[in-house]
C-alpha cells in the first residue's frame, strides 16, 4: 500500500502530538514554520521514526517569514529528536547546513522545491531536478500549481528518468498528479485536517482512491 | 461530470438492449463481434443516440476471427440504425470505406489503434496519432497495455497537443492513465459487468473516483 504523510499543522508542540496519536498516516510532516512554542520537543520522541521536520521558507508557502539563520537553529533544536527527514528547499541558504546536519545525526534529507503560482515548463523543471539530483539528496520534492490540466503532464514527465522523486501539481486542476505521487513516489502528501495546499486529499480520501485502484496489497 | 462509455457484451441484441436499460452510463459500445445473433437490430433505434458500433478486429481484442469485407457488411448493417458513432481501427483495409459509411450517414467516427501487448514508444505512438489525424476522425482512440507504470507517461504525453483524444493503458499498472482518461477525453471506456480489458474500471468505481476528485459539476 502506498504510504502517506500527513501535514501536521499547530501550535505547540503538545497539540502536535495529539493530533499525529489521533491519525493513521505512515509519515507526519510537522510544519514547525506554523509552531508558536518549541517547548517540551521531545514529546515527539516515541514518533521521531515517522516524522518530517519542515520549516518552509515563505517564498514557498511557509506561514511566515523566519530569517535564514534561524531556521538553521530551528532545524538544529529538532535534531536532537533525530526525525527520519528534514526538509529544505533547493533554493536556500542554508540548504549545505541542513545536508550536513541530516548526515551528522542520520536523518534523511527531502530536497524540495515550491511554485505555488504556476507549472513552469519540463525543460525547466528537469533542469531544477537535475541539479537537486548534484546535492544527492535522499528524497526530491518538486511541486508546483496547476493552472490547466496539461500542467499535470509536464510534472509527470519527471518520474520517466528519475527514482525517489514526489513530484505533482497543487490546485483543482492537478489532482490527478497527486494520485500518480501517490503510486509512484516513495510517499505522498495528504492532510489530517483542514487542507494545507490547494487540491490536497485527506489521509481517508487518498486511501480510498487507492483502493478503488487496487492498491490495497 | 466526464462522460463513460459502458461496453456491452451480448450473444443478441435483446440482451444488449436489456443490459443498456439496466445502466447508467452516458455511452454504449456495443461489441458486434460479441453478438452471435444479428436479428432485430431496429430494437437499438431509442438507443442510437448513445451507440458506439464496434466491430473489433481480432488482431485487436476481437472476439473471433471476422474477414474484412465481412466486417464492413456488419458496419453496413447498423448503419441502418444511424448509431451515434463507428469504431474503426486504423491498420485495417475497411477503414475508409467505414469513414465514408459514417460520413454518408452523420455517424461520428473513432479511429483506434489497440496493442494488447505492451506500449510502444511515445514518438512510436505520436506518428500513430499524426496518421490517424491525416483521416480526419471524430475521435482518436489509442489504448495500449502497461507492463510497467512509466508506459503511463508514454500515453498520458499524448494529451499535451491532441484534442478529442481518447488514451490510456490496460493492465492493473495502467489504471492511473485510465482516470486521466476519464478527466481529459471527450469520454472514457468503463465496464457494465465482467470487465473486457484488463484494469477496466466499473461505471460505478469510476463515479467513485471521479467524485473522490471532486469531478460531480
Amino acid at each position: 500500500m502506498p504510504k502517506l504523510a500527513g501535514v501536521i499543522i499547530a501550535k505547540t508542540i503538545e497539540e502536535a502530538v495529539k493530533k499525529i496519536k489521533l491519525h493513521e498516516a505512515d509519515l507526519y510532516e510537522l510544519r514547525v514554520d506554523y509552531l508558536e512554542s518549541m517547548e517540551n520537543i521531545e514529546l515527539l520522541l516515541p514518533h521521531s521514526n515517522k516524522l518530517i521536520v519542515t520549516v518552509r521558507k515563505v517564498e514557498e508557502g511557509g506561514a511566515k517569514r523566519i530569517e535564514e539563520q534561524e531556521r538553521l537553529k530551528l532545524f538544529e533544536k529538532f535534531a536532537k529528536i533525530k526525525p527520519a527527514y528534514f526538509d529544505v528547499e533547493l533554493y536556500s541558504n542554508i540548504v549545505e547546513d541542513v545536508i550536513n546536519l541530516s548526515s551528522k545525526i542520520g536523518s534523511k534529507v527531502i530536497l524540495s522545491y515550491h511554485n505555488f503560482s504556476k507549472t513552469p515548463s519540463y525543460q525547466t523543471l528537469q533542469s531544477i531536478l537535475d541539479s537537486m539530483i548534484e546535492l544527492e539528496p535522499d528524497i526530491i520534492k518538486i511541486v508546483t500549481y496547476a493552472r490547466d490540466f496539461r500542467d499535470n503532464i509536464e510534472v509527470i514527465k519527471l518520474y520517466e528518468n528519475s527514482e525517489n522523486l514526489i513530484a505533482f501539481c497543487m490546485g483543482e486542476k492537478g489532482k490527478i498528479s497527486r494520485i500518480f505521487s501517490a503510486l509512484y513516489s516513495p510517499f505522498t502528501y495528504v492532510s489530517i485536517d483542514n487542507s494545507v495546499a490547494p487540491g490536497q486529499f485527506t489521509v481517508g480520501e487518498m486511501r480510498k482512491i487507492l483502493e478503488l485502484l487496487g492498491e490495497t496489497k
